[in-house]
Parts: C-alpha cells; structure tokens; sequence
C-alpha cells in the first residue's frame, strides 16, 4: 500500500459539508486506503475566508486564495467543489477541472440542474470522472443506486423525500399538532433550516434533485425547467390533523413518472398512506423509491444532509475515482441520452385532498359541492370542522380518482368566490 | 452503438433465476445498451433438464450440455453461475471461468460464503470481476451499497432481514395468528417455501448471506463458520402476540458486529420495535441496515428473492461488467481483508425476552425467579396468560439489560427441571 501514489485532493469550499470531508478523510485514512487501494490526501483547499474558525486543522493544506488556479496545479489529481450556487465560482471552477482534464467530484445539485448535461460533455469528451453522489439525498447511495444498482431495470417511477429541512417541518408539525410559521422559526434558531429558507420550504432544493434522479431512471437529459413545484408553506396543522384521520401523513414528495405523454417531474406536498414507508421517514430524513419493471420497489433511506452523511457520500465518489471505477456521469453517453416533452399533467387520474377555508354562512357547501358537480368531481369523503377563531370554517373533501384537470376546473369554478377565506389548499393523494 | 462489439454471456443453471435473466436481457435490450454502452447478448445456456419447457425462448442460444465448456469457448466473455450449491459443478465452473481469466457473475451465496475468499483469489490474481450483486438480498443493491456507497465509513454494524422465506411466515403468522406448521405448510403449497425448507427456516441461508455482508462491512475475510444461527421453528402464535403487547415484532435478524472482543455475527429471530424499519418490513420483503461513523443509519429495502428482482441484480453485475467498472470483489485486496477472532456474546449487554411453556402448577413461578436472580437477571416486565389447551401455562419474561451469560445462567439454573413443559425460548431485543 505504501508504495502506491496517493490519489491527491483540492477542496474548494469549506462550509460543513467541507470541513465534515476533512474529518472523514483524517478519522478513517487508513480504511481508506485499504478501500480505495491507495492514500486519498486532501493537499489543497480555498474559501472565502481564511481566517474563519473551522474547528479542523488545516495547516497540513496548502492554502489557496484563488481556487481557480487549483486544476491547473501539478500535485492536484482531483478538485471537490463544495461552494454550491448554480452558477459563479463552483461552475466556472468545475468547468475548468474538466476542462484541465481532471476528475471532478461536486454536491453541487443546483449547478447540475442547471449545467449537468453541459459539464458531462466535458467530462465525456476527456474521459474523465464527474461525480455527485452528495448531492442527492446526502449519504444515501441512491445516484449509484440508479445508475448501477437498478441499471437493469427500466424505471416507471421514481419519487422521494428529498429535502429535511421540509420533512423536520411536516414531522415536527405533526408530533407537536403546531403551525407551520412557529415551527420554521424553530428550525431556523436550532440550525435546521436557512436564515432565507425560500429554496428548502418552496421545493426548488427537491426539484434541483428530482431533476438529477429523473435523467438517471429515464435516460433523458436533465430538464429542471419543467418540473412542477409547490413548497410547504400553506399547510396548516389543521390539514396534518385531518390528514391523519383520514389515515395519511403529509409528506413533500418529487415524482417522477415516465408516461406516455412525456416527462412528468413535480414536488409538491403530498398525502401518503400510513402504510407506505414514506409514512415513516421521519425528521430530517431522506428517502428515495425507484419502481422497476424487474426489480419491483426499490426503497433507500438514511440521513440527506448533515456534514457526516454529506462528506460520506463526496469520500464514496473520491473511492470510485481512486479505484478506477467510473463512467458515464449520467449513466449513458450523452447522445444516448433522450429528450422527453413534458407530460400532460391534467390527464393524470388520481385522488385529491381539497381544503376549503370557508366563511361560515348559509350556502357555502352548496356552492362548493356544485362547483364540483360542474367540473365531474365526485366526492369520496368530506368533512367540516367547527369554526375557527376568525371565524371561519375548515371544510375538507376527498374526492374519487378522477382527472388533474377537472380539479383546476373545480377551483376556477369557485375563482373569486366570497364565500372562499383563502384560496383552497390541493393536495394529491400518494397511489 | 451498433458498431461496439457486445458482451457474450453464457448462462449456467436455468431455474427461476436464469430464465428471469433470458426473459429481463429480452425484455429491456435496447436500454440496457445505452447503459451499458455495448450489447449484452446471451450466447450459451446450459442447465440438467434440456427438454424442460422453461417458457421462454432459447432457440437463438446454443445448448451446452457440458456447461465445464463455458469458459473455454472462445465466443462466450463472461459466464454466470446460476446452478446453486456450496460446492459441486457450480465451484467447479466458477473456478474453471476465473481460471480461463473470463469474468464471473453468480448468484451463490452458500458458495460465497463457504469459497468467496478462494474464488476472489482467482479473480485478484487473473484481473478479472468477480460479482455477487444477486446473492445476497436479491433485488436490492446492498453488495454495491457496502463495497461502494457506505465505502468511506468504518460500519460499526450491519443487520438484515435476510430471508423472505421466513419473514414471510413470521408475518403471515403475525397477521393471521396462526403457528408456525400450519404457515410453512401453506407457504409450501403457494410455493414460498422449498419442498426441504430447512436452509431458509433454519437460518442457513441468512447466515450465508450475512457473512458476505460482514466481511464487505469490516474488510475482514468471510467467516461463515462463526455465525450463530438459530431459526425460527420455535416461535409460537403466543410469541409474536406478547411481543405485540409490548411493543415489538418479530423477525429474523442476520446481524455483525465489529466488537472490541472480535467479529460478533448472528441470526436469530429477534424482537424488534414498533418504530425501527425493520417493523415494518412485511411478507417477503428484505431489508438491510448499515451504520457508518460518519453516515450514520442507511436503509435498504426491496424484493429479496423472486425471478425479476434477483435477475436485476444479475443484470446489474453484466452492466458493471460491460462498462469496466468494478475492481476488487471484497472491496479490497485480500492482502488487506483482516481475519477477525470470533467475538465473546457472553459479554454483550442487552434486554432479552424469555417464553417459557410451564405446568399450571404451584411454585412455578418462584422457581423461575429464582433461577433467575441467582444468575443475576432482573426483570423489567413479567405475562401470565390463561392455561393452553395440553394444561400447560405460557410465561413471558423481559429481563432489563444484562449479559447474554446471565441469561444462559438462568437456562443452566432451569435445567432438568420438571416444571418447564419444553425449552424456554430466548429472543434478544433490538436496540
């Protein structure tokens, strides 16, 4: 072992998922290298700012104030970019890592929803690694999951609690029966969620990811302009508390589907059976299921963020670099890979969950009840709860399986209707 | 594409699980070329039975009825072994094909688990892959999961559920309250269950697989012959009742550990609580958890058995195999797998529940507590139920946490006594 070269490492970017690389590589080195079959060596590292304490030591490293020269250095075989955005500093200093001909290893899903088809050209044209296992559902394997482990299958679906910061929220709403603004206040003071949490609560993090899963169950390119995201923020605890009656969770899900009017990519919050093992991811986990035509349901779950989880799935990809196995980062070359339409979403046959915020006044069930009438909605099961301390009335309905489309047809029934406190919620219900 | 030159499989041993292969490579051909960047093509089968109809088509393959050919055949790249059995015509071909330095795909945990280390030895020396996706947990990619995803993680334990067989008795007997007998015998007829069901219901096969886990898990060499098994023949409807009541199920568990007394590996039916995963793992579903120092709990679920999921993992490894990513078959060089002492389970801490089948008569009761405190054994809960049908009473016991030792103490203590009706059953609890 001593006699093979280490495989040496530049790491651009030390916030947690950084520092959490340094420690992994440092507390199991010499696993490590019996794992890989040579040293894996961190010999450079940049950020913004040098002067920030972050509890490690660095000063084995050679300190780098501009990042950018780091491909082009003789003793750097692999750069790690761990400075997220989807563009700036991680793209160009990913494009200039392949463009140097050297491996890249990235957590970067907002760069690959972006510029992934763009940067595995790069990678492809050089022969060289491109690879993100962390930057989809953190330490749980599921990139390597669909692009090896379930390669044989073609994939119907694919669908996963991909965020924690909303899954910590829904939970924490629905063991503690409190509001969805109190308990993200929660999480932001205990570190949980961001300071500005628009990209964790209104799915755009999920759909960065569902975007990548996607390409990889599919074989089509990326294509995160036409996923359909709904965030978190209108649930209230009421609709948790109805949901479980009803003998659902809330959980938010992006789905994919491969169906015959073309590619169907959404997040948004949905009700899942108590007994489907979505019900039971709980906290800040992560969970992903692919469905395939020969493996049937293949269910992964484990921690999607953290420094631990995060830093084990960027060290997983420095393995595979240093063992030599790697190929196509979207698990095909590119040509291969095939351009899907965006499915037609209002065909879509399934069961829905309508919450009503009505004012308490004679008329109002009618009124609903025809605007459903009048659309083709027909109702499974409903409820109405007593009255609010503004005054007005929860009035929830699920309907029979029935097309998206007559739903929005339901709601633009009701369009400017006064009876309506606040616009309805919809949520779909998990098959 | 159609200029790359495919990959040439000969298929040895065409039961459930190479019929599957024949139908899944037809089935799912063209996008298993683009991901596999190469055709895979079957050219050759061979099996015992020639003139059986196997429902599918196999008159473009050639019949081989030496299937000992395979490997020297100069048309055939890689061989699968599907044949079954430790040692026999299935080592035999699998060393005549690493030795003919082709590649070896196989589905043979019992050979694994008895000749892995020998087998991976061939491989190492000739350069070649050797790969086991299928042996282990059928459809789940557990093998890549442990070798690879979880690759840069000291595991400090990996468990399973390991066997559908048995999870599908224990959860039917669960559901239904029905006995053991009566389940298996019914499961034999649906065809769950072997004609011979003794590997399954004994452990043996989980413990085949669970050795190759350890070994993937701890980068030692397998060790089969020191896993403790224990099956699942003992459990009554009585058991899996109490353990509802106190708020656990039961399962069969292959579980190892890397202890400071050495390797610790097990199965056994243990009892598992209501909010760990494995609770809800249902029918013949398997499931495999692995906790890493910086990962923390990843969980796999899917098929662990079946004609599709296990061929998906077969087809998994040609894919692997077609695009030149793979590398050592026990994640390292073998000069590198440590040997591990057994460890010492006396020593293991842990609550334990105990059944025992008594006379309905006075002093019972006492002798059993005192058998009990003489080994140094507290109690944390005690049932009595009502008299079965023979006169006999069910006592169940679970003690707080103490020395597995403590608790052979108390059997020794109980020894020969003429108020227990048959041996006391002994489940260790799930942390």
């Amino acid at each position: 072992m001593q006699n093979l070269r280490a495989m040496r490492v530049a790491v651009a970017g030390l916030g947690t998922v950084g520092t959490g690389v340094i420690r992994l590589l440092e507390a199991n080195q010499a696993l490590i290298s019996r794992r890989a079959g040579r040293p894996i060596e961190i010999v450079a590292v940049s950020a913004k700012d040098r002067s920030k304490d972050r509890g490690v030591d660095m000063s084995a490293f050679r300190w780098m104030d501009d990042m950018m020269k780091m491909p082009a250095c003789e003793d750097v075989d692999v750069v790690v970019e761990l400075i997220g955005g989807s563009d700036g500093p991680a793209l160009a200093l990913s494009r200039a890592t392949l463009n140097a001909g050297k491996p890249l290893v990235t957590a970067n899903k907002a760069m690959l929803a972006h510029h992934g088809l763009a940067l595995a050209e790069l990678a492809e044209k050089a022969g060289i690694p491109l690879k993100y296992e962390a930057a989809v559902a953190g330490g749980i394997p599921v990139i390597k999951g669909l692009r090896e482990g379930a390669a044989a299958n073609e994939i119907s679906r694919v669908y996963g609690i991909l965020n924690g910061t909303c899954n910590y929220i829904l939970t924490t709403m629905e063991k503690e029966g409190r509001n969805f603004d109190a308990v993200l206040d929660e999480a932001q003071k205990l570190g949980y969620a961001e300071a500005d949490p628009t990209f964790d609560i209104d799915g755009i993090d999920a759909a960065h990811k569902l975007s990548i899963l996607s390409s990889l169950a599919f074989g089509t390119q990326i294509d995160f302009d036409s996923v359909d995201i709904e965030g978190i923020r209108d649930i209230v605890a009421a609709d948790i508390k109805e949901a479980a009656a009803l003998g659902y969770r809330i959980r938010l899900v992006g789905m994919a589907e491969n169906t015959e009017t073309g590619l169907f990519q959404r997040v948004h919050p949905m009700l899942v059976p108590m007994d489907h093992p979505f019900a039971h991811v709980d906290g800040s986990l992560n969970a992903v299921l692919a469905e395939g035509n020969f493996v049937g349901r293949l269910f992964f779950q484990g921690a999607g963020a953290g420094e631990g989880p995060t830093a084990s799935a960027v060290v997983a990809d420095l393995i595979d670099v240093a063992r030599d196995e790697y190929g196509d980062p979207f698990a095909m070359q590119i040509a291969h890979l095939d351009i899907q339409s965006k499915a037609d979403s209002g065909s879509r046959i399934g069961r829905t969950y309508l919450r009503f915020m009505v004012q308490d006044k004679p008329g109002v069930l009618a009124e609903i009840a025809a605007a459903m009438r009048d659309a083709g909605v027909s109702i499974e099961s409903l409820i109405q709860r007593g009255v609010n301390a503004d005054g007005s009335v929860i009035l929830c309905v699920v309907t029979h399986h029935c097309a998206e489309s007559t739903i929005g047809q339901t709601l633009a029934n009701l369009a400017g209707s006064d009876s309506l406190v606040s616009k309805p919620l919809v949520l779909h219900i998990l098959d």
